[in-house]
């Protein structure tokens, strides 16, 4: 399959779920309510749950069509989690535009969220299917992952000896949970056997940890102008990534002491390594101490290790899809995960 | 049936209830958010909702067994809403116990709520029912009712024209929706006819409305020990309670201008009316404005005119078991219509 059939076809498919998304919040009042929603909804994104459910019905032996309302349900699912999680890490934009929170208030992101989640199970109900009663269980199990992943993540922040372990259990939870429910939830709505089922859940665990490391590695390596924010967000924020828990556990002497000044820093880590009485401003004490940590990841091959880690998992990715019997949509599922770990933004 | 009776096989559900709570939240992490989802849980209360459940089935022919999981996932999805409520509104105790965003922090509190909101349907999926997909539905627009009525109840506090109507709106909303979806749940899983069901429907909803109008009638003439908060909350806050709003359309003069003035400054109320340089302390000066206020309501025999409006609901609610086949746990439901209107606190 040629890169151009591929985007072809992810495209249509990416507009058939935003023109599903577009038509979930007719009702409910009052209408600023109504319009936070939909502004979260219109927000764009490139949709990859909601195409992983459409994909996975497919090489399921199922219609698209068959799993529209649930790939919808999946993608709302995922921005509530934002609006929430937009909140708690207080990010001031999303996708190049304004939180909720920033739009509107507080109190406005919290009842959106709420009420977001419930358009969620909505429409995953609207799927006419004798399987509702997994259906609506899978969806369960990942919200509440997803949840436990994101308070996970925040008491990372207060914690100073988070193991890679640890890690990756979170990021499991925080961001492979929902990939592999999505890609579940296809193969059950595109009749699979259970074989089938088992197999594009690992597919969808394995490229959900693929793209979280792959999300950690373009904090440093992005082209900033693709990432839609600053680089190096995490660094200045003494966030505990892969490659900050690797480079711990490499680094020796100075680098060693720097990184773990970092850890304990956490949120503070720019007002604690860069004094502000260094006479530079706010954004040359951010470059510096970017500078000073990249260097320390080069020097140890952290980059490298971590382009080595989210290689393995995509092979295992792959490997899931070769139960699939060979169809067009087993190729885009492998070009996917393609896709996901080449991309440089 | 005597009150002793009532009293005590309510008292025997509630524990019911209780104990099928304090086993929801075994799984899950990291601890501090497992503890924090216990907190709720174990707040105690009334666990109306719960038990309507539990009631509604039996009084539909069913064993309460049966709907016990669905009660305490309706119990869920009550306290999920208090946890976010008391973010929005700002409350620092429920129960009288501090809220979870005071004992923990916002973040804490946003993230138990959705936690919360998972557990709730993982519960309702135990129940073991040919009706899953029934229940879910039931469960999920009770959600979205709950949801857009508390905000419908935020925006009203920044408007100044709210009418009688949107009131009802807003508190069939916010309380009925749950009540009328708790007694239509264990009609369901009771196994009642469709005339049934809607019977029990019907009977939650005018309950639901009762319950609204007393809680808003005990703010004025609650004994203030046993309300658990300050007597005369709504009024100091320029909450647009039921009293308040008929008081507005019915008070001439002077009255109809400090009551407009109160609609107007909403939850600015005490500082705008009782303006701080009267002497007084903050104390006095919430006594003085609720003296004032509640003189308007007795003056226009308002206080009269919420019981009259409670009695009616009641009597709606007690009808529409009329369909139901004498039972004493049809009995059981009369007598709960009682004692939730005639409730001091």
């Amino acid at each position: 399959m040629t890169d151009s059939v591929f985007t072809r076809r992810y495209e249509a498919l990416r507009r058939m779920v935003d023109r599903r998304l577009a038509t979930l919040v007719r009702r409910g009042e009052p209408a600023d309510l109504r319009a936070a929603c939909r502004y979260v909804l219109s927000g764009g994104g490139k949709r990859i749950r909601a195409v992983l459910v459409l994909l996975s019905c497919e090489a399921s032996g199922g219609k698209v069509q068959k799993a529209l309302n649930a790939a919808a349900a999946v993608e709302v699912l995922h921005n509530f989690t934002l609006v929430h999680d937009d909140v708690m890490d207080n990010s001031l934009t999303r996708r190049g535009k304004p939180t909720v929170h920033v739009t509107w208030d507080l109190n406005t992101a919290i009842i959106t969220g709420d009420i977001l989640l419930g358009v969620g199970y909505r429409t995953l109900l609207r799927e006419g299917t004798r399987h509702t009663d997994r259906l609506v269980r899978l969806f369960t199990e990942a919200l509440l992952d997803v949840c436990e992943g994101q308070a996970l993540d925040l008491a990372f922040e207060r914690r100073t000896d988070v193991t890679v372990s640890e890690y990756f259990r979170m990021i499991e939870k925080k961001t492979a949970a929902l990939l592999s429910a999505a890609a579940e939830i296809g193969a059950l709505l595109g009749g699979g056997s259970p074989q089938v089922q088992a197999a594009l859940r690992r597919y969808g665990h394995s490229l959900g940890r693929a793209f979280q490391l792959q999300d950690d590695l373009l904090d440093v390596v992005a082209d900033p102008k693709g990432l839609g924010k600053p680089i190096g967000g995490d660094i200045v924020e003494g966030k505990k990534t892969f490659l900050l828990l690797r480079a711990v556990s490499r680094a020796q002497g100075e680098d060693r002491d720097l990184l773990q000044r970092l850890v304990k820093a956490g949120p503070d880590a720019l007002h604690v390594l860069i004094p502000e009485n260094s006479g530079d401003n706010d954004k040359s004490r951010r470059h510096a101490l970017i500078r000073l940590v990249t260097a320390v990841y080069t020097r140890y091959g952290i980059l490298d290790e971590t382009r080595e880690e989210i290689r393995r998992n995509t092979r295992n990715a792959l490997r899931a899809l070769d139960v699939l019997r060979p169809r067009p949509s087993r190729e885009m599922l492998s070009q996917l995960a393609e896709m996901l770990v080449n991309r440089a933004s």
